[in-house]
């Protein structure tokens, strides 16, 4: 099988905090370091930039599910932007296509995929979560998907671990 | 324009509560009363069976938006079902085609219905939520979108009050 | 069960010719006289909007699935206008939540939905279509889906038949 | 810029006749040998397989946008397999996806990406059609975006064209 192992990171786009781009950042660099495959939403903004561009400076391949139909709005960083035309119905899709989804700060977007991503019984790990937040998301979830993380290195970690590599 | 106010239920399935079951029918029924088409998922499972049911049995029309491609586990109390063929895509359809989104219960399929219309910057009404879910949800919004309501009589003055009835 | 037969009439929008307007406006109105729902793409140009204004003209409910996310292109004559937001992916749903579907007239887009229609193993009726495109989409179909017709009445009376009434 | 140059193959599945099969896998090793990446369906049979087999086996990246939630059946030579779970509903990202589409063969779903593509604007390359098929379809384009070709280097030299290169 030729098929590679895809991590999808989630998280706002324009309005993301800081501590949320530098900790994607990190996060992009070590999934690259680690052979794998960086999904995100696609845009030129937010976590998904910083995910991507941390991906693509450690030699990482990046793949971007983009809301729009044309590519204007793609970060320079996605080696291959899907265009899906479909809005936010796109979130359903970066939730399906990756092994394990990682969120990494909080909107309404990321929200929806981390929802969905319980939804399809997905592995979701939670990075730099306030613990309200984290009791929240628990109690949607029922078959124990969940994870936390504090850092980009112990997300690492758990994907090992949940893929058991 | 002949064009219908539309009002999305929003709710778990298999899973729901007999509370929100309650709740939900009792939505459909007044739903109907005030002349409004009543959307949901359209499955013949929990909160969406018993809120097209209620708007079926008070003459009101329903349009129920499903995840399958083939009409198999349609509520028999739709009119209208849409076969979308896209799994929890649809959920994002669901959102979009409301003119206001109440939320009637919890799980991983609503939690993803109500962070989809804050960010498609829809109004959306909180049925019976415990205060620890609605001040989560009110951190997420950024457009005083969330309302919330503990009885169906509840909901149809805050729709009213949103539409400007 | 509250189901209602659902007939999808699919056509060009800006550039439809006059004669597909005429035949489609004959046919809403043959559609709502027959007590079926007419589905159409739900803008407000070409074969959508004179569909929808035949079967508005005649009591008849139209539902229209719209390529974009917001109404401001929807036709007048649309009573549920579903949003999807998802662009021409949307003309998979026109299919599948049709009973039968017919196609008047002729662009890209219609020819995807008569495509995706015999994919989906749905009949299809051609409504004024010249021989050569019938002979070429019969190549296409593998179940005896298309039917042919050249008048509005024609087209019903084949729907009765198709759906054994 | 990161973004690479996306090539998408379309064609039919299980009922692929040989001849397309092994057009298929020649171009799949043509895209890969000129740098581009390969995008077709990704389900493990037909045009599909075949495409993606010539470029996996040429050191290609090969993408495929599976119709189904689960991968289940995806291509053993697909690197990337985007899930969709929208069913035929993907044929639209294929389509918008690819900077130039390539029909190889023919089929329900293929003539439906054929005519989403021309719906998009996005140029149309048919391999190995016969004359009555191009006619038909130069009728239903506006744009001359329709170019044909009998070998799979011809293909490849029309993209660069195409693309400039």
């Amino acid at each position: 099988m030729a098929t590679k192992t895809i991590i999808g990171v989630m998280g706002p786009g324009e309005k993301a905090p800081p501590l949320y781009l530098q900790l994607a950042y990190q996060l992009g660099g070590l999934i690259a370091a680690a052979g794998w495959v960086t999904l995100c939403g696609g845009r030129n903004a937010g976590v998904m930039e910083a995910v991507s561009r941390g991906a693509h400076e450690h030699q990482g391949l990046t793949i971007g599910i983009l809301p729009d139909a044309h590519p204007d709005a793609v970060s320079p960083f996605i080696d291959i932007p899907v265009l899906t035309g479909m809005g936010s119905a796109r979130n359903n899709i970066n939730v399906l296509t990756s092994q394990v989804v990682v969120a990494c700060g909080m909107g309404a977007g990321t929200l929806s995929e981390i929802a969905l991503a319980i939804k399809a019984r997905k592995p979701v790990i939670l990075l730099g979560y306030p613990p309200e937040d984290i009791l929240f998301l628990q109690k949607i979830e029922a078959h124990n998907q969940i994870r936390q993380a504090e850092s980009a290195a112990e997300v690492i970690a758990i994907i090992k671990e949940i893929l058991n590599l």
